[in-house]
């Protein structure tokens, strides 16, 4: 059943797995097409929660609350990539799930996913697999220091990957990463990184944004630029590599794909996020339509729409304490300042963000 | 207590009495800077209600409910200029209520409200007070025909009025709004119907959007077209009167003021909408900063926004059966499809609407 494609109708419900922002800006998209949401997730009070039609707080592995929760909706998604595989396997026995639970199943294993792009003949850092211990030390003799053990499963936001430096002790990177299977990564010296956002729609139309460049800090993503600063050239290889995936994994939806700009102008695939994705945020304000409302009209089977760019936009990210500056941003000319509802501050985490579009 | 004047917090929760669409599109605005809603009316299954954080389902009579609604909240508004004025005043008493009840105690009454505006020395047509039968005959000869007959409370999209062209009976235009108290106004030949779409901070500060044109089909609101048709010294004025009527209320909120533009570029006050417009909405795609907002801010304590127009904007309502185009203005490059998810269609009910920003 995971293959049907529905055609939903304006009242229609969208089960979204997630509850974070990313669930949040789902949920508002939805709205405005007519759709209800009815969210999916262990936390009861989350940004998502705050505004869907319904929610159901549950463990994503407990089947009976994934029952009723099919038996409710006419079409799940999520906002959340690490789901995992077999919950979203379990709902689409009962419900169409967008994108294939498959895809997750790819890009929840670093090593499933770099095999996925490279297998595309789509350049990547050089990597071999670290499944024990034992493994490390052959396999930096391969790829060489300085270089990044990163773990398989669950890394986000810099989170289960260490660099192994020059004089670094590759035992103690072991154990930093928790002693589970890894990727290691050659480190590669890269110009800038960018994010190409792409949506396919349910007959195979793929529609990107205009590749962004990404800066972070502390590896949270802080400012998102669009244009990014490189060739043209670079820009049309980027968008053909996110249409190449998009179509390989015959998705539905929008998902993002972070790639390295090196000096020479030549592109490495970083990693794919199957979701809507914070250096998409900018499309809420910068363009003719978001990423959200292309993701909501991906998955109930309506036409994408052609986003076109208002201008030169900036998207900066409010983590932890900054979310205290929405006040200086409200009074800024042109500055629109997106709240995610969270109560909790905590360093690191992404409280809001501002999108400015500049006169091109 | 009504004076109060709130500042919120992000997480604070909007108390929004109405659940219709501008109820709906007012949560999605609210939700974007963080808050929470909490809609009050005795729809249950409404536009806003599909996205609220939170739904009371009762009579707007119903003191126990305003009182746990008043417990609620953190400030109440209105979606719905026909809230009782009285419910109103027993919230505002508990609560911060903004724009204050005593604004819908003038704008609830055509005769209140015409008086309040020529109190201004603005125009508007004249008109003459009919609070019985036999008022209609002498009324009619002072106005002269043809003239407008509308009741002083609960006219809304065409309802309530009736036109006594030449040949038309008096007595029969009585009966057909129901023998109520009305006014008599002079039918004017205007050349234009616009609107100004203003909001007023809790500062004093007031933000105008650009000046609207409407085209109404059966006397309700079809087409919105921004920038109006009218001369530069016209238009200014337009806004002006908007600033001044929005000063006199003290008001904080969205208000939209209708107006006429007569052949020689003179203008008339036709109403006051004491909340967010119809001829606004296009405010949202085609604006740096929508109505909706602009209201949330105000109620909020929050600045108000400088809101800059993205290009000529063109605003489309999609009215009963007309709903079933969304497939065809889906396709539409450029088009911004909003669907009010109402699952009822019935002749002449606001479905949804779509607005295309053009270059200018």
């Amino acid at each position: 059943m995971s293959t049907a494609k529905p055609v939903l109708t304006p009242g229609a419900t969208i089960g979204i797995l997630g509850s974070g922002q990313l669930g949040r800006m789902l949920v508002l998209a939805a709205a405005r097409l007519g759709f209800k949401c009815h969210v999916f997730s262990p936390d009861p009070e989350s940004p998502a929660a705050d505004v869907a039609h319904r929610m159901t707080s549950a463990d994503y592995s407990d089947t009976q609350a994934l029952e009723r929760f099919a038996a409710a909706i006419d079409v799940a998604t999520y906002e959340f990539e690490n789901v995992p595989a077999t919950s979203a396997t379990f709902l689409s026995k009962r419900v169409p799930v967008l994108p294939d639970p498959n895809v997750l199943a790819t890009t929840q294993d670093r090593l499933a996913e770099k095999n996925f792009v490279a297998a595309l003949g789509i350049p990547t850092a050089p990597f071999v697999a670290v499944s024990e211990a034992g493994e490390l030390s052959p396999a930096l003799a391969k790829i060489g220091r300085p270089a990044v053990l990163k773990t398989r499963r669950f890394g986000y936001d810099g989170k289960g990957q260490t660099a192994i430096g020059d004089g670094a002790d590759p035992a103690a990177a072991w154990d930093g990463v928790g002693g589970q299977a890894c990727i290691l990564e050659a480190f590669v010296p890269f110009a800038r990184e960018v994010s190409v956002v792409a949506a396919r729609g349910q007959d195979g139309t793929v529609e990107c944004f205009d590749v962004t460049e990404n800066e972070h800090r502390d590896h949270i993503l802080k400012i998102s630029r669009v244009p990014a600063a490189m060739s043209a050239t670079s820009a049309q290889e980027a968008l053909r590599i996110a249409d190449t995936i998009a179509n390989k994994f015959g998705y539905v939806g929008v998902l993002a794909v972070e790639l390295f700009v090196m000096r020479d102008g030549g592109l490495l695939v970083n990693e794919i996020a199957p979701r809507v994705h914070n250096s998409g945020h900018w499309t809420i304000d910068g363009a003719s339509v978001s990423q959200f409302e292309q993701h909501v009209r991906a998955v109930a089977g309506w036409p994408l729409a052609k986003p076109v760019r208002r201008g030169r936009v900036e998207m900066i990210n409010l983590i932890g304490s900054e979310i205290e500056d929405y006040r200086k941003w409200l009074t800024i000319p042109g500055a629109a300042v997106h709240l995610y509802g969270k109560t909790q501050v905590r360093p690191g985490r992404k409280m809001g963000h501002v999108t400015r579009v500049f006169a091109e």
